[in-house]
């Protein structure tokens, strides 16, 4: 179901996707055990803002949805549905709001062909890092864009896990601010991409 | 004994310092366990070849030199001082060459203030993490300069360990090649440069 890319294909057509992370210059997706990304500069949190608005769909597990989830469920809106990856959905029955928030289980390829299929086109993966693992293992994530903040912290979480050995091609470079870089990478393909 | 910005005095005036790096765009400074950095580029190797030449003496772990140490012992020279930073000086007397070579234990600021007071004046900090922790926490790093392969491998060793919260400043940006970034950061300053 996958094609070149990593674009899934529904009946009604492909949806693109793109992870999207903000971390420190030392590779902390989190300052230290702190949820969330309070350490992100306001550049690029207007960035964050603006590129969202270019998706009609985004994924993101349960940690990342509880670390921002008062956010979430004060903008929830049909025009960019959000899902949360879950090995229980079922705790999550109460907050299920079709086609704005919905919480699903399972490989991050049957969620993805099933947001084709509903007509989505383009997806943001915004993380743990479990799903950006799993995304990356998969084939499901062709690019990745980061934000590199000018800050260290020795000890957070990571965005990936596992052993993992993929190759990028470094698309576009955009400086948000004097201090804070955004890297667009897309993955390489195998024939010499 | 530290003045603004990092540089320590000796007798015969300051040494100024640098930590140089290479990582892949997850942050691992090795791939996964393997020690060494054989994932760096061919524009990094040219560019740190080239970097090091304007630098009078460099500083390691034993893990750094023990992953390097053919090649180090091949090119001993006085023009570039080699200091290994080990906690056990006395297993590698046999290799101690005076001005070339040199295994030291005990506080980093002590061994650049003794380089600082033998006339050198550049020193290169080159990992691994035990000593780029310790240089950060001494405030004895005010420059980092990181190159980002556009590779990730999910597990490796980490530039920083402890729970750091160090701000920088992205002083130079340049692009080694189309696909490798180097990235000049300096300490940002207490009085908010």
């Amino acid at each position: 179901m996958t094609s070149a890319g990593g674009a899934v294909a529904g009946p009604k057509g492909g949806i693109s996707t793109v992870g999207i992370v903000v971390m420190s210059l030392d590779g902390c997706l989190t300052h230290h055990q702190e949820e969330g990304v309070g350490f992100a500069s306001e550049a690029d949190r207007a960035y964050f803002d603006e590129v969202l608005d270019t998706f009609d769909c985004t994924l993101f597990g349960a940690g990342t949805f509880e670390a921002r989830r008062a956010a979430i469920l004060g903008t929830l809106s049909r025009r960019r549905m959000r899902v949360v990856w879950t090995r229980t959905p079922s705790r999550y029955l109460d907050l299920e709001r079709g086609e704005m928030l919905e919480f699903r289980s399972g490989k991050v390829e049957g969620i993805l062909a099933d947001l084709a299929a509903r007509g989505r086109r383009r997806c943001a993966i915004l993380g743990g890092t479990a799903l950006f693992t799993a995304c990356l293992q998969s084939g499901l994530m062709p690019e990745l864009w980061v934000t590199i903040e000018p800050v260290v912290f020795g000890s957070g979480r990571r965005m990936f896990s596992d052993c993992l050995d993929t190759s990028f091609r470094l698309q576009r470079l955009r400086r948000l601010s004097e201090d804070t870089l955004l890297l667009e990478y897309r993955l390489r393909g195998e024939a010499g991409q």
